[in-house]
Protein backbone atom coordinates (compact mmCIF):
# COMPACT_ATOMS: atom_id res chain seq x y z
CA UNK A 1 0.00 0.00 0.00
CA UNK A 2 0.94 3.75 -0.53
CA UNK A 3 -0.58 5.97 1.66
CA UNK A 4 0.41 9.69 2.40
CA UNK A 5 -1.15 12.50 4.13
CA UNK A 6 -1.62 16.21 3.48
CA UNK A 7 -2.75 19.50 5.47
CA UNK A 8 -5.33 21.98 4.00
CA UNK A 9 -6.62 24.76 5.66
CA UNK A 10 -10.67 25.43 4.89
CA UNK A 11 -10.66 29.02 3.22
CA UNK A 12 -13.51 31.02 3.72
CA UNK A 13 -14.70 31.31 -0.17
CA UNK A 14 -14.92 27.14 0.59
CA UNK A 15 -18.09 27.76 3.37
CA UNK A 16 -21.76 28.16 2.24
CA UNK A 17 -24.18 29.69 4.23
CA UNK A 18 -25.04 26.34 6.12
CA UNK A 19 -21.58 27.48 7.98
CA UNK A 20 -19.60 24.35 6.34
CA UNK A 21 -17.44 23.01 3.37
CA UNK A 22 -19.80 23.11 0.28
CA UNK A 23 -19.64 19.32 -0.71
CA UNK A 24 -18.65 20.17 -4.17
CA UNK A 25 -15.36 21.50 -2.29
CA UNK A 26 -13.96 17.95 -1.68
CA UNK A 27 -13.28 17.04 -4.99
CA UNK A 28 -10.50 19.88 -5.30
CA UNK A 29 -9.43 18.48 -1.89
CA UNK A 30 -8.93 15.05 -3.50
CA UNK A 31 -7.22 16.60 -5.83
CA UNK A 32 -4.15 18.56 -4.05
CA UNK A 33 -3.94 15.35 -1.83
CA UNK A 34 -3.37 13.19 -5.22
CA UNK A 35 -0.75 15.83 -6.50
CA UNK A 36 0.81 15.91 -3.04
CA UNK A 37 0.53 12.08 -2.94
CA UNK A 38 2.52 11.99 -6.27
CA UNK A 39 5.29 14.98 -5.33
CA UNK A 40 6.02 12.78 -2.12
CA UNK A 41 7.12 9.88 -4.61
CA UNK A 42 9.67 12.56 -6.41
CA UNK A 43 7.53 13.35 -9.41
CA UNK A 44 4.84 15.89 -10.22
CA UNK A 45 1.39 15.48 -11.90
CA UNK A 46 2.90 18.78 -13.83
CA UNK A 47 5.74 16.53 -14.94
CA UNK A 48 3.41 14.07 -16.21
CA UNK A 49 1.63 16.64 -18.32
CA UNK A 50 4.59 17.95 -19.61
CA UNK A 51 5.60 14.12 -20.75
CA UNK A 52 2.22 14.28 -22.52
CA UNK A 53 0.68 11.90 -20.33
CA UNK A 54 -3.08 13.52 -18.80
CA UNK A 55 -4.97 12.11 -15.95
CA UNK A 56 -8.99 13.22 -16.22
CA UNK A 57 -11.19 11.75 -13.53
CA UNK A 58 -13.32 9.09 -14.39
CA UNK A 59 -15.00 8.63 -11.58
CA UNK A 60 -16.13 10.05 -8.11
CA UNK A 61 -17.59 8.59 -4.99
CA UNK A 62 -18.04 10.92 -1.87
CA UNK A 63 -19.44 10.13 1.87
CA UNK A 64 -20.14 13.11 3.73
CA UNK A 65 -20.49 12.24 7.40
CA UNK A 66 -19.67 15.70 9.41
CA UNK A 67 -18.96 18.88 8.04
CA UNK A 68 -15.41 20.84 8.12
CA UNK A 69 -15.61 24.22 9.14
CA UNK A 70 -13.76 27.90 8.55
CA UNK A 71 -10.13 27.91 8.84
CA UNK A 72 -10.16 23.86 9.83
CA UNK A 73 -6.94 22.61 9.17
CA UNK A 74 -7.94 19.12 7.82
CA UNK A 75 -6.13 16.30 7.16
CA UNK A 76 -6.08 14.32 3.93
CA UNK A 77 -5.04 10.58 4.02
CA UNK A 78 -4.69 9.00 0.21
CA UNK A 79 -3.84 5.95 -0.71
CA UNK A 80 -3.50 3.23 -3.19
CA UNK A 81 -5.22 0.20 -1.98
CA UNK A 82 -2.75 -1.96 -5.24
CA UNK A 83 -0.21 -1.00 -8.04
CA UNK A 84 -2.48 0.13 -10.62
CA UNK A 85 -2.67 -1.83 -13.75
CA UNK A 86 -3.64 -0.98 -17.14
CA UNK A 87 -4.56 2.61 -17.56
CA UNK A 88 -6.78 3.17 -14.49
CA UNK A 89 -5.59 4.53 -11.06
CA UNK A 90 -7.68 4.40 -8.01
CA UNK A 91 -7.19 6.87 -4.77
CA UNK A 92 -8.95 6.50 -1.93
CA UNK A 93 -9.15 9.79 0.45
CA UNK A 94 -10.49 10.15 3.80
CA UNK A 95 -10.43 13.92 5.14
CA UNK A 96 -9.98 14.13 9.45
CA UNK A 97 -10.32 17.70 10.99
CA UNK A 98 -7.85 18.41 14.16
CA UNK A 99 -9.95 16.43 16.55
CA UNK A 100 -8.92 13.19 14.29
CA UNK A 101 -12.75 13.08 13.55
CA UNK A 102 -13.51 11.84 10.00
CA UNK A 103 -15.69 13.95 7.64
CA UNK A 104 -15.46 12.58 4.58
CA UNK A 105 -14.04 9.72 2.36
CA UNK A 106 -14.02 9.11 -0.91
CA UNK A 107 -12.45 7.48 -3.73
CA UNK A 108 -11.53 8.36 -7.27
CA UNK A 109 -10.41 7.01 -10.29
CA UNK A 110 -8.17 8.51 -13.23
CA UNK A 111 -7.01 7.35 -16.20
CA UNK A 112 -3.85 7.77 -17.94
CA UNK A 113 -4.45 8.82 -21.41
CA UNK A 114 -1.84 10.09 -24.29
CA UNK A 115 -2.56 14.02 -24.04
CA UNK A 116 -1.95 14.27 -27.98
CA UNK A 117 -4.16 11.04 -29.30
CA UNK A 118 -6.42 10.95 -26.07
CA UNK A 119 -5.89 7.22 -26.23
CA UNK A 120 -6.23 4.97 -22.97
CA UNK A 121 -2.40 4.24 -22.07
CA UNK A 122 -0.67 2.36 -19.28
CA UNK A 123 0.84 4.43 -15.77
CA UNK A 124 4.32 5.96 -16.94
CA UNK A 125 7.33 4.15 -16.44
CA UNK A 126 8.77 6.59 -14.27
CA UNK A 127 5.65 6.34 -12.18
CA UNK A 128 5.42 2.65 -11.96
CA UNK A 129 9.18 2.12 -11.11
CA UNK A 130 7.98 4.57 -7.70
CA UNK A 131 5.04 3.11 -6.40
CA UNK A 132 6.62 -0.56 -7.18
CA UNK A 133 8.71 -0.82 -3.97
CA UNK A 134 5.46 0.28 -1.99
CA UNK A 135 3.58 -3.10 -3.08
CA UNK A 136 6.20 -5.96 -3.13
CA UNK A 137 5.18 -8.55 -0.70
CA UNK A 138 7.43 -11.27 0.53
CA UNK A 139 6.54 -14.32 -0.93
CA UNK B 1 -41.27 9.39 -11.27
CA UNK B 2 -40.58 12.94 -10.64
CA UNK B 3 -38.32 14.17 -13.80
CA UNK B 4 -36.91 17.64 -14.41
CA UNK B 5 -34.34 19.36 -17.11
CA UNK B 6 -32.38 22.42 -16.39
CA UNK B 7 -30.13 24.03 -18.67
CA UNK B 8 -26.90 25.50 -17.65
CA UNK B 9 -24.20 27.39 -19.69
CA UNK B 10 -20.43 26.57 -19.14
CA UNK B 11 -18.74 29.79 -17.72
CA UNK B 12 -14.75 30.10 -18.40
CA UNK B 13 -14.24 30.01 -14.99
CA UNK B 14 -15.36 26.11 -15.22
CA UNK B 15 -12.72 24.83 -17.43
CA UNK B 16 -9.21 23.86 -16.71
CA UNK B 17 -5.83 23.38 -18.46
CA UNK B 18 -7.34 20.15 -19.47
CA UNK B 19 -10.12 22.69 -21.59
CA UNK B 20 -12.54 20.96 -20.16
CA UNK B 21 -15.08 21.33 -16.75
CA UNK B 22 -13.48 20.50 -13.95
CA UNK B 23 -14.30 17.47 -12.06
CA UNK B 24 -15.04 19.04 -9.43
CA UNK B 25 -17.91 21.65 -11.28
CA UNK B 26 -20.47 18.90 -11.41
CA UNK B 27 -21.28 19.33 -7.90
CA UNK B 28 -22.19 22.53 -8.92
CA UNK B 29 -24.11 21.84 -11.89
CA UNK B 30 -26.12 19.21 -9.91
CA UNK B 31 -26.92 21.78 -7.08
CA UNK B 32 -28.60 24.14 -9.45
CA UNK B 33 -30.32 21.20 -11.46
CA UNK B 34 -31.81 20.14 -7.54
CA UNK B 35 -32.84 24.05 -7.15
CA UNK B 36 -34.51 24.31 -10.45
CA UNK B 37 -36.29 20.81 -10.07
CA UNK B 38 -37.67 22.07 -6.68
CA UNK B 39 -38.55 25.17 -8.07
CA UNK B 40 -40.99 23.42 -10.85
CA UNK B 41 -43.04 21.91 -7.72
CA UNK B 42 -43.78 25.44 -6.50
CA UNK B 43 -41.97 25.57 -3.66
CA UNK B 44 -37.67 26.46 -3.25
CA UNK B 45 -35.04 25.20 -1.31
CA UNK B 46 -34.67 28.71 -0.31
CA UNK B 47 -38.35 28.58 1.26
CA UNK B 48 -37.35 25.74 2.80
CA UNK B 49 -34.47 26.76 4.90
CA UNK B 50 -36.55 29.69 6.05
CA UNK B 51 -38.94 26.70 6.93
CA UNK B 52 -36.25 26.03 9.19
CA UNK B 53 -35.09 22.41 7.41
CA UNK B 54 -31.98 22.30 5.82
CA UNK B 55 -30.24 19.78 2.97
CA UNK B 56 -26.73 18.98 3.73
CA UNK B 57 -25.96 16.59 0.76
CA UNK B 58 -24.53 12.85 2.63
CA UNK B 59 -23.38 11.30 -0.32
CA UNK B 60 -22.43 11.63 -4.25
CA UNK B 61 -21.65 9.61 -7.00
CA UNK B 62 -20.51 10.36 -10.17
CA UNK B 63 -19.43 9.22 -13.18
CA UNK B 64 -17.54 11.28 -15.96
CA UNK B 65 -17.96 9.59 -19.63
CA UNK B 66 -17.41 12.28 -22.08
CA UNK B 67 -16.40 16.15 -20.95
CA UNK B 68 -17.95 19.37 -21.38
CA UNK B 69 -16.77 22.65 -22.62
CA UNK B 70 -16.05 25.91 -22.47
CA UNK B 71 -19.26 27.45 -23.42
CA UNK B 72 -21.77 24.77 -23.77
CA UNK B 73 -25.54 24.51 -23.38
CA UNK B 74 -25.73 21.54 -21.06
CA UNK B 75 -28.85 20.17 -20.19
CA UNK B 76 -29.41 18.49 -17.11
CA UNK B 77 -31.65 16.08 -16.22
CA UNK B 78 -32.84 15.30 -12.29
CA UNK B 79 -34.98 12.99 -11.21
CA UNK B 80 -36.36 11.45 -8.49
CA UNK B 81 -37.18 7.13 -9.04
CA UNK B 82 -39.33 7.37 -5.72
CA UNK B 83 -41.09 9.51 -3.66
CA UNK B 84 -38.54 9.81 -0.81
CA UNK B 85 -39.94 8.41 3.07
CA UNK B 86 -38.03 9.73 5.86
CA UNK B 87 -35.26 11.71 6.40
CA UNK B 88 -33.76 11.00 3.01
CA UNK B 89 -34.01 11.98 -0.77
CA UNK B 90 -32.05 10.70 -3.86
CA UNK B 91 -31.64 12.77 -6.60
CA UNK B 92 -30.50 11.03 -10.32
CA UNK B 93 -28.70 13.37 -12.98
CA UNK B 94 -27.53 12.90 -16.32
CA UNK B 95 -25.58 15.85 -17.59
CA UNK B 96 -26.06 16.59 -21.92
CA UNK B 97 -24.08 18.24 -24.14
CA UNK B 98 -26.07 20.13 -27.41
CA UNK B 99 -25.56 17.05 -29.55
CA UNK B 100 -27.82 14.74 -26.76
CA UNK B 101 -24.48 13.25 -25.86
CA UNK B 102 -24.36 11.83 -22.29
CA UNK B 103 -21.59 13.31 -20.07
CA UNK B 104 -21.79 12.76 -16.66
CA UNK B 105 -24.41 10.66 -14.63
CA UNK B 106 -24.35 11.28 -10.78
CA UNK B 107 -26.37 10.43 -7.51
CA UNK B 108 -26.60 12.60 -4.84
CA UNK B 109 -28.30 11.97 -1.18
CA UNK B 110 -29.44 14.44 0.77
CA UNK B 111 -31.00 14.54 4.59
CA UNK B 112 -33.78 16.70 5.79
CA UNK B 113 -32.26 18.26 8.77
CA UNK B 114 -33.81 21.02 11.77
CA UNK B 115 -31.58 23.55 11.24
CA UNK B 116 -31.89 24.78 14.92
CA UNK B 117 -31.80 21.05 16.47
CA UNK B 118 -29.34 19.52 13.92
CA UNK B 119 -31.68 16.31 13.73
CA UNK B 120 -32.75 14.22 11.15
CA UNK B 121 -36.59 15.38 10.17
CA UNK B 122 -39.24 14.23 8.08
CA UNK B 123 -39.25 16.06 4.48
CA UNK B 124 -41.95 18.99 4.79
CA UNK B 125 -45.48 18.35 4.10
CA UNK B 126 -45.44 20.92 1.54
CA UNK B 127 -43.21 19.40 -0.41
CA UNK B 128 -44.11 15.90 -0.05
CA UNK B 129 -47.85 16.89 -1.30
CA UNK B 130 -46.52 18.65 -4.17
CA UNK B 131 -44.47 15.39 -5.14
CA UNK B 132 -47.47 12.42 -3.98
CA UNK B 133 -49.03 12.86 -7.43
CA UNK B 134 -46.18 12.43 -9.51
CA UNK B 135 -45.50 8.61 -7.48
CA UNK B 136 -50.14 7.68 -7.65
CA UNK B 137 -50.06 4.25 -9.30
CA UNK B 138 -53.01 3.29 -10.79
CA UNK B 139 -54.55 -0.04 -8.82
CA UNK C 1 -22.23 52.98 -25.91
CA UNK C 2 -22.91 49.83 -26.05
CA UNK C 3 -25.01 48.26 -22.81
CA UNK C 4 -26.63 44.73 -22.47
CA UNK C 5 -28.12 42.99 -19.55
CA UNK C 6 -28.21 39.35 -18.24
CA UNK C 7 -29.77 37.60 -15.41
CA UNK C 8 -27.59 34.82 -13.26
CA UNK C 9 -29.12 32.95 -10.33
CA UNK C 10 -27.40 32.65 -7.34
CA UNK C 11 -25.76 29.37 -6.65
CA UNK C 12 -25.45 27.80 -3.03
CA UNK C 13 -21.86 27.10 -3.55
CA UNK C 14 -21.26 30.94 -4.63
CA UNK C 15 -22.46 31.86 -0.54
CA UNK C 16 -20.12 32.02 2.18
CA UNK C 17 -21.39 31.81 6.15
CA UNK C 18 -21.83 35.37 5.96
CA UNK C 19 -24.77 34.50 4.47
CA UNK C 20 -24.03 36.38 1.09
CA UNK C 21 -22.08 35.52 -2.08
CA UNK C 22 -18.83 35.51 -1.59
CA UNK C 23 -16.73 38.50 -2.93
CA UNK C 24 -14.51 36.51 -5.37
CA UNK C 25 -17.46 35.36 -7.32
CA UNK C 26 -18.44 38.68 -8.85
CA UNK C 27 -15.70 37.83 -11.08
CA UNK C 28 -17.20 35.04 -12.92
CA UNK C 29 -20.27 36.93 -12.97
CA UNK C 30 -18.82 39.80 -14.98
CA UNK C 31 -17.27 36.87 -17.01
CA UNK C 32 -20.80 35.48 -17.83
CA UNK C 33 -21.92 39.05 -18.44
CA UNK C 34 -19.23 39.74 -20.69
CA UNK C 35 -19.60 36.49 -22.87
CA UNK C 36 -23.24 37.18 -22.95
CA UNK C 37 -22.61 40.90 -24.27
CA UNK C 38 -20.75 39.86 -27.18
CA UNK C 39 -23.36 36.93 -27.97
CA UNK C 40 -25.53 39.26 -28.03
CA UNK C 41 -23.82 41.10 -31.39
CA UNK C 42 -23.93 37.69 -32.54
CA UNK C 43 -20.13 36.23 -31.72
CA UNK C 44 -18.99 34.48 -29.21
CA UNK C 45 -15.67 34.34 -27.07
CA UNK C 46 -15.78 30.94 -27.85
CA UNK C 47 -15.45 32.46 -31.73
CA UNK C 48 -12.52 34.51 -30.68
CA UNK C 49 -10.19 32.11 -29.49
CA UNK C 50 -11.26 29.92 -32.04
CA UNK C 51 -9.84 32.76 -34.90
CA UNK C 52 -6.55 32.59 -32.45
CA UNK C 53 -7.22 35.63 -30.22
CA UNK C 54 -7.52 35.10 -26.33
CA UNK C 55 -8.50 37.72 -23.84
CA UNK C 56 -7.04 38.03 -20.58
CA UNK C 57 -8.11 40.12 -18.09
CA UNK C 58 -5.30 42.85 -16.98
CA UNK C 59 -7.10 44.80 -14.37
CA UNK C 60 -10.36 44.61 -12.23
CA UNK C 61 -12.19 47.18 -9.75
CA UNK C 62 -15.14 46.52 -7.73
CA UNK C 63 -17.37 48.50 -5.31
CA UNK C 64 -19.07 46.16 -3.26
CA UNK C 65 -22.10 48.16 -1.54
CA UNK C 66 -24.57 45.68 -0.97
CA UNK C 67 -24.83 41.93 -0.50
CA UNK C 68 -26.46 39.83 -3.36
CA UNK C 69 -28.30 36.65 -1.45
CA UNK C 70 -28.91 32.86 -2.25
CA UNK C 71 -31.24 32.41 -5.18
CA UNK C 72 -31.21 36.23 -5.57
CA UNK C 73 -32.11 36.41 -9.45
CA UNK C 74 -29.07 39.34 -10.54
CA UNK C 75 -28.95 41.55 -13.03
CA UNK C 76 -25.66 42.06 -14.69
CA UNK C 77 -25.93 45.43 -16.49
CA UNK C 78 -22.87 45.62 -18.93
CA UNK C 79 -21.60 48.26 -21.08
CA UNK C 80 -18.57 50.20 -23.21
CA UNK C 81 -18.33 53.57 -22.82
CA UNK C 82 -16.24 53.74 -25.77
CA UNK C 83 -15.45 51.83 -29.35
CA UNK C 84 -11.72 50.08 -28.26
CA UNK C 85 -9.31 51.29 -29.74
CA UNK C 86 -5.70 49.29 -29.73
CA UNK C 87 -5.39 46.10 -28.01
CA UNK C 88 -7.75 47.18 -24.94
CA UNK C 89 -11.39 47.22 -24.00
CA UNK C 90 -13.15 48.19 -20.96
CA UNK C 91 -16.11 46.58 -19.57
CA UNK C 92 -18.35 48.65 -16.54
CA UNK C 93 -21.04 46.33 -14.69
CA UNK C 94 -23.21 47.19 -12.07
CA UNK C 95 -25.06 44.01 -10.16
CA UNK C 96 -28.46 44.93 -8.89
CA UNK C 97 -31.09 42.43 -7.85
CA UNK C 98 -34.46 41.73 -8.06
CA UNK C 99 -35.49 45.07 -5.66
CA UNK C 100 -33.39 46.87 -8.63
CA UNK C 101 -30.83 47.76 -6.08
CA UNK C 102 -27.80 48.22 -6.63
CA UNK C 103 -25.29 45.54 -4.60
CA UNK C 104 -22.27 45.82 -7.00
CA UNK C 105 -20.22 48.44 -9.65
CA UNK C 106 -17.11 47.02 -11.47
CA UNK C 107 -14.93 47.51 -13.75
CA UNK C 108 -12.51 44.48 -16.24
CA UNK C 109 -9.94 45.68 -18.45
CA UNK C 110 -9.41 42.99 -21.06
CA UNK C 111 -6.50 42.74 -23.99
CA UNK C 112 -6.73 40.96 -27.47
CA UNK C 113 -3.83 38.66 -27.30
CA UNK C 114 -2.28 36.70 -30.43
CA UNK C 115 -2.88 32.53 -28.70
CA UNK C 116 0.24 31.60 -30.60
CA UNK C 117 2.60 34.54 -29.79
CA UNK C 118 0.91 35.82 -26.99
CA UNK C 119 1.13 39.52 -28.49
CA UNK C 120 -0.52 42.39 -27.97
CA UNK C 121 -3.52 42.52 -30.96
CA UNK C 122 -5.76 44.61 -32.08
CA UNK C 123 -9.55 44.27 -31.94
CA UNK C 124 -10.75 41.44 -34.32
CA UNK C 125 -12.68 43.35 -37.88
CA UNK C 126 -15.63 41.42 -37.11
CA UNK C 127 -15.99 42.54 -33.41
CA UNK C 128 -14.90 45.59 -34.16
CA UNK C 129 -17.56 45.86 -37.32
CA UNK C 130 -20.47 44.54 -34.84
CA UNK C 131 -19.66 47.25 -32.40
CA UNK C 132 -19.29 50.33 -34.68
CA UNK C 133 -22.84 51.69 -35.34
CA UNK C 134 -23.38 51.86 -31.12
CA UNK C 135 -20.91 54.09 -31.55
CA UNK C 136 -21.59 56.49 -34.48
CA UNK C 137 -22.23 60.16 -33.75
CA UNK C 138 -24.35 62.51 -35.56
CA UNK C 139 -21.89 65.38 -36.14
CA UNK D 1 4.08 48.99 8.18
CA UNK D 2 3.12 45.37 9.06
CA UNK D 3 3.69 42.86 6.67
CA UNK D 4 3.81 39.28 6.05
CA UNK D 5 4.39 36.48 3.48
CA UNK D 6 2.34 33.95 2.09
CA UNK D 7 2.94 30.55 0.45
CA UNK D 8 -0.06 29.04 -1.49
CA UNK D 9 0.62 26.03 -4.17
CA UNK D 10 -1.78 26.74 -7.48
CA UNK D 11 -4.28 24.19 -7.60
CA UNK D 12 -5.46 22.27 -11.30
CA UNK D 13 -9.07 23.56 -10.44
CA UNK D 14 -7.64 27.11 -9.96
CA UNK D 15 -6.56 27.20 -13.66
CA UNK D 16 -8.59 27.74 -16.73
CA UNK D 17 -8.30 26.80 -20.24
CA UNK D 18 -6.08 29.77 -20.95
CA UNK D 19 -3.56 27.42 -19.09
CA UNK D 20 -3.04 30.11 -16.14
CA UNK D 21 -4.92 30.95 -13.26
CA UNK D 22 -8.17 32.63 -13.27
CA UNK D 23 -8.37 36.12 -12.49
CA UNK D 24 -11.49 35.33 -9.90
CA UNK D 25 -9.47 33.26 -8.04
CA UNK D 26 -6.78 35.94 -6.85
CA UNK D 27 -9.63 37.03 -4.65
CA UNK D 28 -9.51 33.73 -3.06
CA UNK D 29 -5.44 34.03 -2.66
CA UNK D 30 -5.52 37.51 -1.12
CA UNK D 31 -8.15 35.96 1.64
CA UNK D 32 -5.71 33.34 2.39
CA UNK D 33 -2.90 35.93 2.98
CA UNK D 34 -5.12 38.04 4.88
CA UNK D 35 -6.51 35.44 7.16
CA UNK D 36 -2.81 34.36 7.91
CA UNK D 37 -1.45 37.70 8.36
CA UNK D 38 -3.85 38.01 11.20
CA UNK D 39 -2.89 34.54 12.88
CA UNK D 40 0.92 35.77 12.47
CA UNK D 41 -0.75 38.35 14.99
CA UNK D 42 -1.95 35.98 16.94
CA UNK D 43 -5.61 35.97 16.81
CA UNK D 44 -7.46 34.81 14.12
CA UNK D 45 -10.17 36.20 11.68
CA UNK D 46 -12.35 32.86 13.27
CA UNK D 47 -11.35 34.69 16.50
CA UNK D 48 -12.84 38.19 15.39
CA UNK D 49 -16.17 36.06 14.24
CA UNK D 50 -16.80 34.70 17.80
CA UNK D 51 -16.69 38.36 19.38
CA UNK D 52 -19.22 39.09 16.87
CA UNK D 53 -16.99 41.02 14.48
CA UNK D 54 -17.52 40.43 10.63
CA UNK D 55 -15.59 41.66 8.23
CA UNK D 56 -17.62 42.49 4.40
CA UNK D 57 -15.02 43.23 1.84
CA UNK D 58 -16.61 46.54 0.56
CA UNK D 59 -13.30 47.33 -2.62
CA UNK D 60 -11.14 45.29 -4.97
CA UNK D 61 -8.56 46.26 -7.29
CA UNK D 62 -5.91 44.51 -8.89
CA UNK D 63 -3.67 43.89 -11.52
CA UNK D 64 -2.91 41.29 -13.14
CA UNK D 65 0.67 41.81 -14.99
CA UNK D 66 1.67 38.08 -15.50
CA UNK D 67 0.28 34.66 -15.36
CA UNK D 68 0.42 31.64 -12.45
CA UNK D 69 0.53 28.70 -13.65
CA UNK D 70 -0.25 25.09 -12.39
CA UNK D 71 1.50 23.99 -9.18
CA UNK D 72 3.07 27.27 -8.57
CA UNK D 73 4.36 27.91 -5.39
CA UNK D 74 3.08 31.02 -5.13
CA UNK D 75 4.08 33.94 -2.83
CA UNK D 76 1.73 36.43 -1.41
CA UNK D 77 3.25 39.96 0.54
CA UNK D 78 0.80 41.30 2.16
CA UNK D 79 0.69 44.68 4.41
CA UNK D 80 -0.80 47.35 5.89
CA UNK D 81 0.76 51.03 5.04
CA UNK D 82 -1.19 52.31 8.33
CA UNK D 83 -2.61 51.13 10.86
CA UNK D 84 -6.62 51.13 10.61
CA UNK D 85 -8.58 54.44 12.34
CA UNK D 86 -12.54 54.18 12.33
CA UNK D 87 -14.25 51.17 10.95
CA UNK D 88 -12.01 50.42 7.71
CA UNK D 89 -8.80 48.16 7.13
CA UNK D 90 -7.04 48.61 3.57
CA UNK D 91 -4.77 45.23 3.06
CA UNK D 92 -2.17 45.57 -0.15
CA UNK D 93 -0.91 42.71 -1.76
CA UNK D 94 1.56 41.31 -4.04
CA UNK D 95 1.24 38.06 -5.68
CA UNK D 96 5.18 36.31 -6.95
CA UNK D 97 5.86 33.29 -8.73
CA UNK D 98 8.91 30.96 -7.99
CA UNK D 99 11.17 33.37 -10.11
CA UNK D 100 10.10 36.15 -8.03
CA UNK D 101 8.23 37.88 -10.57
CA UNK D 102 5.76 39.79 -9.92
CA UNK D 103 2.29 38.43 -11.24
CA UNK D 104 -0.71 40.83 -9.66
CA UNK D 105 -0.71 43.37 -7.11
CA UNK D 106 -4.11 44.34 -5.38
CA UNK D 107 -5.97 46.09 -3.00
CA UNK D 108 -8.58 45.08 -0.64
CA UNK D 109 -10.99 47.48 1.70
CA UNK D 110 -12.82 45.57 4.51
CA UNK D 111 -15.21 47.14 7.16
CA UNK D 112 -15.02 46.10 10.41
CA UNK D 113 -19.31 45.25 11.26
CA UNK D 114 -21.35 43.92 14.05
CA UNK D 115 -22.84 40.58 13.06
CA UNK D 116 -25.48 41.21 14.74
CA UNK D 117 -26.65 45.03 13.97
CA UNK D 118 -24.81 45.45 10.71
CA UNK D 119 -23.90 48.44 11.80
CA UNK D 120 -20.32 49.92 11.39
CA UNK D 121 -17.80 49.32 14.07
CA UNK D 122 -14.25 49.89 15.30
CA UNK D 123 -11.58 47.64 14.78
CA UNK D 124 -11.64 45.35 17.71
CA UNK D 125 -8.99 46.44 20.97
CA UNK D 126 -7.59 42.92 20.88
CA UNK D 127 -6.30 43.49 16.96
CA UNK D 128 -5.24 46.91 17.72
CA UNK D 129 -3.17 46.20 20.68
CA UNK D 130 -1.36 43.40 18.31
CA UNK D 131 -1.09 46.22 15.23
CA UNK D 132 -0.33 49.17 17.51
CA UNK D 133 4.09 48.36 17.44
CA UNK D 134 4.46 48.07 13.72
CA UNK D 135 3.31 51.83 13.42
CA UNK D 136 5.32 53.45 16.79
CA UNK D 137 7.26 56.35 14.85
CA UNK D 138 9.57 57.43 16.81
CA UNK D 139 8.95 61.36 16.84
Amino acid sequence: MFETSTQIRVRYAETDQMNVVYYGNYAQYFEVARAESIRELGITYKDMEAMGIIMPVVEMHCKFLRSAQYDDLLTVKTWLKELPAGHKIEFHHEVYNEKNKLLTSGKVILYFIHAQTKEKTQMPLVLQEKLQPFFNHSS
